[in-house]
């Protein structure tokens, strides 16, 4: 295989065969085409995009560079969800115990939080002792057992995802739709699921602002699960305004665990109805929505998903403690309240200058090896459309120190644009399946 | 400087300013921007194109990255001629000698043969004992000795261009015309020029084929020159059929000398002609056309270019007695000659196909590290549009062996088509300066 020659073929708009992608993929992971081919290749990539076949190949070599979550001899359905990450999007850890509590196995991989976005893995951290570093082998058996499990992407699943994903990132090849397609499908094909439901954010908050962009990575994504045996559904879901009130790591577990009592915000519990409903319907544990919805309010109400919640935790070294009292989570040492400037109607609470706020306090990422302080961030009860007065509170600060509070105060200044008219978008616009798309 | 972001800002199409393209290459050149991230913004250059201020500052970033030839203090004009390269192109063997004897300096920086072209270096060093590695001040104190010297790029001139050349090579990103532009006219601006001429190829054996491409790229280098202060001029001349009869090291170099004794192929001494002409023109060395024109047979026909050339090959270390006897250039150990198949008209003679012929004879390279048996090679008079009978000889093969000669018939059969009509393509077709392209 000349490499070279490949490279030049896929700049020059043709397709590479799925023999080729198979082995390029294997040559890389063995040190024999070095970083500066692989990365002129994906930028060719992002230039001239891929035919289905060759995605299909792409995600197929990356998944072979690796093991797989097997489920051999294990009868219950599998189930997932994935987000392409927002503010405030502390979904996951509703869904997966509200999922599986209804008699569907939840193997949920996640992500740690890159940018402005957080991630699924930092917020279940911020329980003392839960531990998201599961084998494959742990992994089965925890599923085996209590049906759920909530979890870090392995060592031993696509590891060629990995290495590609950190070129990626510092060489300007992030924003290709068959590569992100082929990164997160590559993993989620890797853990045998039977159905796999996206959450695909659209707005100023989210990683494809674009709607038209956003149902472009749905279907892209939709027709390599289609390919590759499981089914897949995508909803594009508002991040235009962060996902409920609290943002930030254990906020958001403590927000999380009070939807799971019945008491999460509207929005927060809308949208984690409709990707749960989805779930159900996908691998058939619900004969149509307004069954799968009752399921899983029943899930809530009945107190069978907090105590499925309980039971992840437990096995996976958490402190279940913090169920009854969210105060054994990481307390934030100064706490401020910030108050509307002026009277009028909130037009916008922009999530992305949130989320970078909450990086800025400590409690996100510049680089995937920093560490998080779990306790800072924000919570902003505030939605854009309401009417406010000056002076009336509009959201709290959670920092570590007076220097963290006035970042903090100065991004909401700045986050929370309060003029004549506000709109918010609704919080659920489109769903994607493989017959097509459907404006909501 | 966040590398990542210029990638990205690249990619999407908007030009990064000068200040950028000095500080990358010299944070490349310092080894503090790893491959990965240069290939990638390689292929994103290759992708979206420079502006003409981006090429400026790619260029003048080069040329700092490297010492110059500086002329200070010497009062002679300088020019060169550069070739895109093709087959049986010795044109630089005959001009340099030529245009030197007419009182303008000729500093001639040139390559090695690379893939299908030949080159100027391995010609020369098919003279016994000729160095062409010279050092800048070897360079300038034989000009001012004789007024020409031949040579390989030397390690202080534009190291910055080695480097992204031999990374462009191995990544699909060596088909940039501003890559080119710039690769080029580095070398040729820290060269102290006052003029300077360049041939371009086109036809089917050229680096870019097509007439617009080659324009395209003319047009560029010029613009580089004009920016900079080296008028600069382009003629595009056929390489749809080898130049001359000799493709070979050691045999163009005979012919080279025949021509210099007056006796050279007619399109050879064409080319030649023409491009010397323009090369006088450009420093003032003759008032018109007809008068450069006059002074360059005259060099030839008083053997004072002859002698020029004896003086470069007497003061580089070669032995001028290949001026006499062309038998101390080393010879092939087995000589044989392909006659025609049949009756018929030559339509084309491939020069593609003759290059890479001699490459697989042992007398080009597949890497630049590989060593050339100068003695292999054809002897090809025939042209397209010459009528010929069955058994007429139609060209020689020289090789080391007679498997050699096996594979220089196979490839003459294939070059060669003969048929009803052929039709060749006007030797030279365009003049490009910057005041526009003239269709000759």
């Amino acid at each position: 295989m000349v490499i070279p020659s490949l490279i030049q073929h896929k700049r020059d708009g043709h397709a590479l065969n799925p023999a080729e992608w198979s082995e390029l993929i294997r040559q890389y992971m063995a040190g024999r085409v070095p970083d500066y081919q692989m990365s002129a290749l994906l930028m060719a990539v992002l230039w001239r995009g891929m035919s289905a076949e060759e995605l299909a190949a792409l995600t197929d070599a990356m998944i072979e560079s690796g093991d797989r979550l097997s489920f051999e001899g294990f009868a219950m359905s599998r189930v997932d969800k994935h987000s392409t990450g927002g503010v405030g999007d502390k979904v996951s850890l509703l869904l997966a115990p509200m999922v599986a509590s209804c008699g569907v196995a939840v193997p949920m991989i996640s992500g740690r939080g890159l940018g402005h976005t957080g991630g699924t893995l930092d917020k279940l951290e911020s329980i003392a002792g839960f531990r998201t570093g599961l084998t494959l082998a742990e992994t089965r058996a925890q599923i085996e057992r209590i049906g759920c499990a909530m979890l870090g992407q392995t060592p031993e699943i696509a590891p060629a995802d990995k290495r590609l994903y950190a070129l990626r990132d510092v060489t300007g090849t992030v924003e290709s739709i068959p590569l992100i397609s082929a990164s997160i499908m590559s993993k989620k094909l890797a853990e045998g699921l039977n159905g796999l439901v996206l959450d695909v954010k659209t707005g100023s908050g989210a990683f494809l602002p674009e709607p038209a962009r956003a149902i472009e990575l749905a279907q892209t994504m939709i027709g390599l699960g289609q390919v590759r045996g499981c089914p897949t559904v995508a909803l594009l879901t508002a991040m235009d305004r962060p996902l409920g009130r609290a943002c930030g790591n254990a906020l958001e577990v403590e927000e999380a665990i009070e939807g799971l009592r019945g008491n999460g915000p509207e929005d927060l519990m809308e949208v984690t109805y409709a990707l749960g409903v989805e779930m159900l319907l996908l691998v058939g544990a619900a004969r149509d929505v307004a069954e799968a919805r009752n399921r899983l309010v029943e899930s809530v109400t009945s107190g069978r998903a907090l105590e499925k919640f309980a039971q992840v935790i437990e096995a996976q070294g958490g402190n279940p403690a913090v169920l009854e009292d969210p105060s054994v989570l990481p307390q934030a040492a100064e706490v401020e309240v910030f108050r509307s400037p002026t009277d009028g109607t909130v037009i916008r609470v922009e999530p992305r200058r949130i989320g970078q706020a909450i990086v800025e306090l400590g409690g996100g990422r510049r680089t995937i090896e920093e560490g998080v302080d779990p306790s800072v961030g924000f919570v902003i009860p505030t939605k854009p459309g309401q009417r406010v007065r000056t002076g009336e509170p509009l959201a709290s600060v959670f920092a570590s120190d007076k220097k963290g509070i006035d970042i903090g105060l100065t991004a909401l200044k700045e986050a929370i644009v309060i003029g004549e008219k506000g709109r918010l978008m609704p919080l659920i616009t489109h769903r994607v399946t493989a017959d097509g798309v459907t404006a909501l």
